[in-house]
């Protein structure tokens, strides 16, 4: 499988070169019409070499031109040579992906409100609901069976795949991208116990704020705030299954990695990464640049830059050390045994004299 | 962002004192229209103060007045003064919301089975559907893109929000919630292995019922039964993205915080607190008023009014002793390995003489 | 609640032993409507017993027979006896259970495009949307409110649960059961940083491909490779809110418990176990009948046939052993400041001499 010769632009090497920005080695006028692994690219296909770990593909594969890093620029084939080749195969790829079109206008099927504001060249699938008060940017595709309630305001150049929830109020940016299955603005989860330990619901009738050139993976739920809102800013990345609670932000060019849950009131900084299903409590704050690895627990606040790991979350290489010595502990519990009875043997020995 | 003064109602302090059943303190003839945070509230605005947490946002707000707890009785400003003022809050919330109301009826787009039988007030919005021999109760609201299955019985004064999915055979109870993408009777995980190792599915043929004034998060799968009922007992509240297995049951007014997942035939007593991302293992018995501290992995059973935490989960306070020592891991380690050298030197001493 | 008993089909006790390939003991006449479990069968309903947990419900149930392993082969009722009794249960909870039946045809009110196939006897149900250039083999039920995408390719007889996504290009072999809110094919998550630390998308253009006899459950994600496939190979069972990253691939016949996460281009083999809420880092590969411990973080390849536990994970039986130490770890402390103690005093004696 690779990205399809058919409809795809045809562009020659050193074309390419150019528009990504990086050095040529060999015949420039070789045709590319695709993008493919090392395995499954064809005699017209740009490969790519992002990684040492595939190395050894490298010899077999029929690729017309191969992307790769200044270390691998030795090789006797076409080449591009990138500093940043991951980041090329990004710009390449989008040179030839085209998103399947979605044609302009209202599926019959779809229920538009008539005080909803489309802009020019939106796409609603078939099957899809736009609520009164809604607004649509220009260029923005709403797929099939997307639910949109009331006074949405989504920016342009937004793609809201199928079977995407998005409720009341919620406010999207441009260039927004959320995967299906994702509600956005689902309650927020607060309850006062009164005196019978019932729990009594308090009103969520805050909103979502998702700001420009967010993407969201399948199956997340966000959260409205209690008051005031839930925020998203800009740029960052929310993979698959992620839950974030009422009152969250999350700040610009962060990333979010599947399965993570994020509890109400915490506040995300810029440039964070939190790996897959890590938890963070309520009511922190995590700093700028801040790395959190997978599956840690993290309770307590999180300083710019700092990077932890497990539960309770560590400092890295202190967590690294300590599990390493978790792995010892019956080990260690021998040694213990053991000290004691010589310990022992000695007070004996001295006590005697 | 706070609640919208438009179409509130509008109450005078005093009034909201009574019908709170709280102390009030200053003027009861101010009006209020809504509430908002310490940092939203307006003019006509009632704010709160929960926790000492805020207590340093109340100087500059421009709240009309305040609700507090006792400890902030000596404000200089119009307030209510509540023992409980978050539950106080929940409640003065709930007589300013009201949900957006839905339109009874049944939205042209809807498919509703002839079989079916609709309450008075029943709301099924746009491109729902609701299949043969249900019943829906009075007042229920059936949002757009739901999909209700055959033989579901829902109670009054339900919410069913958009893309939900309620399957075949499942029974819900009064003032039900149900957040969007939610998925209510799948099947649940039963394979039984053969010789070959190849995985033979058991028919899931029981059903999910959930009592009243049970509200389920967004994202959730709650599996039915293999025979029999998986069982969501009246007035508890589950979380975002939750997966409970077939025939669990859960008992009255417990709470289960997203991510949480609990294993087949498991059952959680009443009052029960499962935090964040707990697991559970099949087959257990968690007691009343029992609590899970987040991302616990619970694989024995828990009594009544136990407190756990950690995988596997011990008694919270000594689960929180280990971690602090796991911490001085690499120092014990340390530690003992001195030991060791200084008692081989005693011993060289002591065997010399 | 048990199996219904008024459509069901009828079976004598004998016919039932000869099916199920068992031995018959007592009357073979009996006539059997359904199967129960031991609380709630009737008089005319099969029960079983397939662990001794349950032994002390058989003397109340009111079943006309029972399903039981050799060891309860002496009890004075009617009995099938089996070696595999829950194999056997599922065999015959097959027999006795017909999936409620799907009216072939397709509704009127959903989007089916001209150019897609469907097979003879395929259900569409009420408001779904099949995509152009799609292929549905014989006998497939795609129920209300499933989105497919263009150009998938589903086999015969799969049963596509409603609110089912499968995005572009996806391809289903035969009897595949996807269950409700499941999405297949949303992007993988990947992306390349610029200079200034934003996220350029790398656009994903492969595939999921699924094959025979695979169930997923409710609420996962699996997502389109970046370029080729993931994968998720023959007779391999998923339960819900699993989360599958970009090129994957999933063996025959393995087992993925609910909330697992499965990180990019990780090879899972044949015949795997993954217990709950499981999560494996990228890149690796678990071998043929490995099995990963509930909660398990699996940062390293795993070998055949291992059997791991804990985060990082460890050998089980090791695991087992450093967390039964870990809970003393706060007496190793004392014990370490006591030797430490009782050796600086010998130290002292010794030092004096």
């Amino acid at each position: 499988m690779h990205l399809p010769s058919d409809n795809s632009p045809l562009f020659l090497l050193e074309e390419l070169a150019e528009q990504l920005q990086v050095s040529l080695k060999g015949d420039g006028k070789i045709p590319i019409r695709g993008i493919g692994t090392l395995e499954d690219a064809g005699p017209e296909d740009l490969s790519f070499v992002t990684s040492k770990r595939y190395a050894s593909f490298i010899a077999q594969s029929r690729a017309a031109a191969l992307l790769v890093p200044p270390e691998f620029g030795h090789l006797d084939r076409p080449l591009l040579i990138s500093r940043q080749p991951y980041l090329s195969l990004a710009r390449a790829a989008q040179l030839f992906y085209r998103s399947p079109s979605a044609p302009p206008g209202v599926h019959p099927s779809s229920v538009v409100d008539p005080s909803a504001t489309l802009g020019s060249g939106v796409s609603v699938g078939p099957l899809a609901h736009v609520g009164s008060g809604c607004s649509v940017g220009d260029g923005t595709v709403i797929h099939g069976g997307v639910y949109i309630g009331g006074n949405v305001t989504i920016g342009a150049d937004c793609l809201i795949h199928p079977n995407v929830t998005i409720l009341d109020g919620c406010r999207l940016g441009d260039r927004v991208i959320v995967h299906s299955g994702t509600v956005i603005g689902s309650d927020g989860f607060g309850f006062a116990q009164d005196d019978q330990g019932q729990h009594v619901k308090i009103p969520q009738v805050g909103i979502v704020q998702i700001d420009d050139d967010v993407e969201i993976g399948a199956g997340c739920a966000i959260d409205r705030a209690t008051f005031g809102r839930t925020w998203i800013q800009r740029g960052t990345k929310i993979d698959n299954l992620v839950q974030i609670a009422h009152n969250v932000t999350v700040g610009e060019h962060s990333i979010v990695v599947a399965q993570v849950g994020i509890s109400g009131s915490t506040r995300i900084g810029r440039h964070v990464i939190l790996a897959g299903q890590v938890g963070v409590v309520g009511h922190l704050q995590i700093g700028d640049r801040a790395r959190i690895g997978a599956q840690s627990g993290v309770n307590r606040s999180v300083k710019e830059g700092e990077d932890v790991l497990g539960t309770p979350a560590l400092p890295h290489k202190e967590y690294l050390r300590c599990a390493a010595a978790f792995r010892h502990l019956p080990r260690f519990r021998d040694e213990l045994r053991d000290l004691q009875a010589r310990l022992r043997q000695l007070e004996d020995i001295l006590t005697k004299e």
